[in-house]
């Protein structure tokens, strides 16, 4: 507890002076210049009760179904022996590579796991709340590809990389800079993870995530953040957040389990998440989806606690449908919503932080249908209660593709669903009796003194949206919200500023990538 | 009782020998052809609970703050010599047009309206529920203009009108033909209703709304409607669905109390609706909001009851915000959203079917600002347990255009709310433990028993969604959303066949349209 203590104490040593408004001085220039990223919030605080799907009998029927799952299916951890060794010792049946979970065993486990824990952040002003009522934002994770400033669909480079950091870093609404925002193919794939730590802890003071793509890779993510925040900090305290997929159906393998044991036992947190498009690797109904959900998360999540009692963990889930038609993922259809809702129950009845969703779609460009996909996506992961939200910004085409208008409509939605999550104020201010009486029938409360008290702060605005009317619209040009995106998109990388850093860190930091890449030939595949 | 009893065997009369699967002929050739509207739905049945945003100390706060506002600051009733009386004669106390309401009077008067009732459309199997569990989607209302298949914005024509009526009649997720699905200017403005009723009488046999823009008008939709359905039927039945829109804050005017009378007299519904644009027309706060709209419903609803008790009213509310910087309306926000949550929790406290929302949205064109807006609306329209829902599909630019495009893409949005509210499957075969057994770990769903047997109805498809590969998406022309929605739209219009009608039926409408128009001079405002 002392070391604890002391730990905390020993704050991150990135930034010194700084308001608690990222983007900084560059945002307030903007913010007098009109069209800057204003006022950087703090994570979501949800005032609003998740919105609940099944029942109290549903829920136990789904986790008595998991239990049979682990129990006489099991679940296989391909090419790790020691995994295999672990859960034999913790008392489980292997047969093969295939492990068969005594009821309860994984639920034992996970009690040390915790309910909520804090992802520090180098500016102390960005460390978020994982759990609990929290909701933290992320930008999208995993394309190939962007859809650039041009309208051009091509691969993705470090520079993409680099942009979607600092648009992130300057979103009012985004909590959390993410991990691959873009897959930097113009790097080597086995230097890539180093180009792509040092964007996020350079560019961003907000909390961030760690490579997966190998246990190497995750051991270099750990080396670099105590060089951004000093070895005692991270061995005490939570300073990355990392993303361990299942290989669903029922299947942990070699890699992932490599990636998570690295981050278990330095206490940081993994996301152990079944990647599932529905009627491919899972059942085409939501019920027998959600009980294969819950048996490979709580094997998986069971694991962590094997490697590291107490280490941090969520419970994740990635839920699409697939087109029976053409065997296409969709999303923003109602399936996976239900997949979402469920999924939400069964982690807050575990007691395991929650992540699912964000703004997703299968549209190939920033039209309509990625629109009406991701609002739906994100209105139920929002009303599910989810704890951290990935995708939140950015993703299109399936998640190939990292779109910049997009992002920028994105973090719009984003304000607006922080906005709603406060939910209705009950206040004497909020009860507006006196404008009721002042203002009377048959006038309007545009002018009285209740509106001009909370004019300022009464309504989301919208940076995004244009309501204008009609003939307005049409003499300024007649633009669409992509093309407004656009706009503002290129306002904001002009605009740019990178968070004050310390010199010497900034040096180790630099150094360490430069090693580490002399250090071995480069490989493309 | 008897009455109502032998009313209701002598069903509607206009179709006859028909499926239920409105549409038929055509649509089933459609459907064979491709891109044909498929199976009509019923309305919808929500087996999820409604989302709430307030506690029952919250809703207490509000209504006591209700009855203050209707005891010290009143109602006024305008323009209406006979509603001032009858008030009086309730106990009311009246001063000039204000009407002061004693602590309790409204709610008392409103014991006899009915929670629960049937819009019976001339089609039985396209009848409606109002109330209790049911939502019913309906058609945009009140648009002057359109946006074209040409992408032109312009004046509405007749033409316009009948198109949104066959639109809205091939839709398998519209239940409802609406009423002022766009205004036709090119019909004069006291002959207009005429032209609209019977489009709705006879290009659709779902049910439909009457005209409120005068009291001869509302009776003359009465009498179209003793003409389709009977004169029994009508007086003991609900045919036609009417709009009664507060004239916020606090006034109700001559003409829509003048409508009131008509429908409420003859056992029609009343959807008693605040119009409100927050900060104009009510206070800047959620809290104030609601509380203003549930005085207005109290005076204007209970006003039916006095007029003939037992007649039924639904308890409406038609929330936007406005922007604080230009005063224009904006849509999809969040503060609309929890309004409408909360005005759901209050209608269904009072006990009266509850309208709010639709597809709202302040874009001028169908794009992602359009959908981000419709989405984000139509989500907490449903979540809120809506029972009506007006505007469902078509409405654009702040309810100014109707717009053939967004309707096709938004009946699209409402098939999936329709699914989703159906909630989780946990039946044996919606678990899927044999699928998950069969499958095991590492494998795949596609080709397993449960998937084969379940695929056809597994997962909601999308009409306008391209969720093919960005190639396939390339070589097929590049095609948006809305450019598919338009090649849907013509597809409908082109294949459009109108339901059968009884001949002599058929005649007495054209009959009495034609001596009316013939009955009185044009007039164009």
């Amino acid at each position: 507890m002392d070391e604890i203590s002391s730990a905390e104490q020993d704050r991150p040593t990135g930034r010194r002076g700084r308001s608690s408004a990222g983007g900084g001085a560059a945002a307030r220039r903007a913010a007098r210049a009109g069209g800057g990223p204003g006022t950087q919030q703090s994570f979501v605080t949800r005032a609003l009760k998740p919105y609940e799907v099944l029942s109290e009998e549903g829920l136990s029927l789904i986790e008595a179904n998991a239990d049979i799952v682990l129990e006489e299916v099991g679940i296989e951890f391909r090419d790790d022996a020691e995994a295999l060794e672990m859960w034999k010792n913790a008392g489980a049946d292997i047969r093969g590579e295939r492990v068969h979970f005594p009821k309860g065993l994984c639920r034992e486990l996970l009690k040390s796991a915790p309910r909520v824990f804090t992802q520090h952040a180098r500016n102390p002003a960005r460390s978020v709340q994982i759990g609990g009522d929290a909701t933290v934002f992320a930008p999208v994770y995993g394309p190939p590809f962007v859809r650039d400033l041009e309208g051009i669909r091509r691969y993705a480079t470090i520079e993409d990389f680099r942009n979607f950091v600092k648009l992130a870093y300057m979103a009012p609404s985004i909590h959390h800079s993410g991990g691959t925002v873009c897959e930097p193919v113009d790097v080597p794939v086995n230097k890539r993870h180093l180009d792509m730590v040092l964007a996020h802890m350079t560019l961003s003071d907000k909390p961030f995530m760690g490579s997966v793509t190998a246990p190497e890779r995750a051991e270099d993510t750990v080396a670099m953040a105590k060089i951004l925040f000093g070895d005692a900090f991270v061995e005490n305290n939570t300073v990355v957040i990392n993303l361990i997929n299942a290989n669903s159906p029922m299947v942990f393998d070699e890699t992932m389990l490599g990636a998570a044991k690295v981050y278990a036992s330095n206490n940081q947190a993994c996301i152990v998440t079944p990647f599932i498009l529905a009627g491919a690797m899972s059942p085409v109904t939501v019920a027998g989806t959600l009980t294969q959900i819950l048996a490979e998360v709580l094997a998986g999540a069971a694991f962590t606690q094997l490697v590291r009692p107490g280490a941090p963990v969520l419970f994740g889930t990635f839920a699409s449908s697939i087109s029976m038609q053409s065997g296409a993922p969709t999303f923003g259809t109602p399936e996976p919503s239900l997949v979402s809702y469920g999924a939400a129950q069964l982690a807050r009845r575990l007691g395991l932080p929650f992540r699912t969703g964000g703004s997703l779609c299968a549209s190939k460009v920033p039209d309509a249908q990625a629109a009406y996909e991701s609002a739906n996506t994100l209105n139920s992961t929002m009303m599910a209660g989810t704890n951290f939200v990935l995708h939140a910004a950015g993703w299109l085409e399936g998640g190939l593709a990292s779109c910049y208008e997009k992002f920028m409509m994105d973090i719009d939605q984003l304000g607006m669903q922080q906005k709603l999550a406060e939910g209705v104020d009950l206040s004497e201010n909020g009860q507006a009796m006196d404008a009721i009486r002042e203002v009377g029938p048959g006038s309007h409360f545009l002018g009285c003194a209740h509106t001009q008290a909370n004019f300022q702060t009464a309504f989301y605005r919208s940076s995004i949206a244009d309501n204008n009317s009609f003939e307005q619209w049409q003499a300024e040009g007649e633009k669409t919200a992509p093309q407004r995106a656009n706009e503002l998109a290129r306002r904001w990388l002009e605009i740019y500023e990178a968070p004050e850093l310390d010199a010497g860190i900034a040096e180790g930091l630099a150094d360490f990538v430069a090693r580490k890449k002399e250090s071995m030939p480069d490989a493309f595949s």
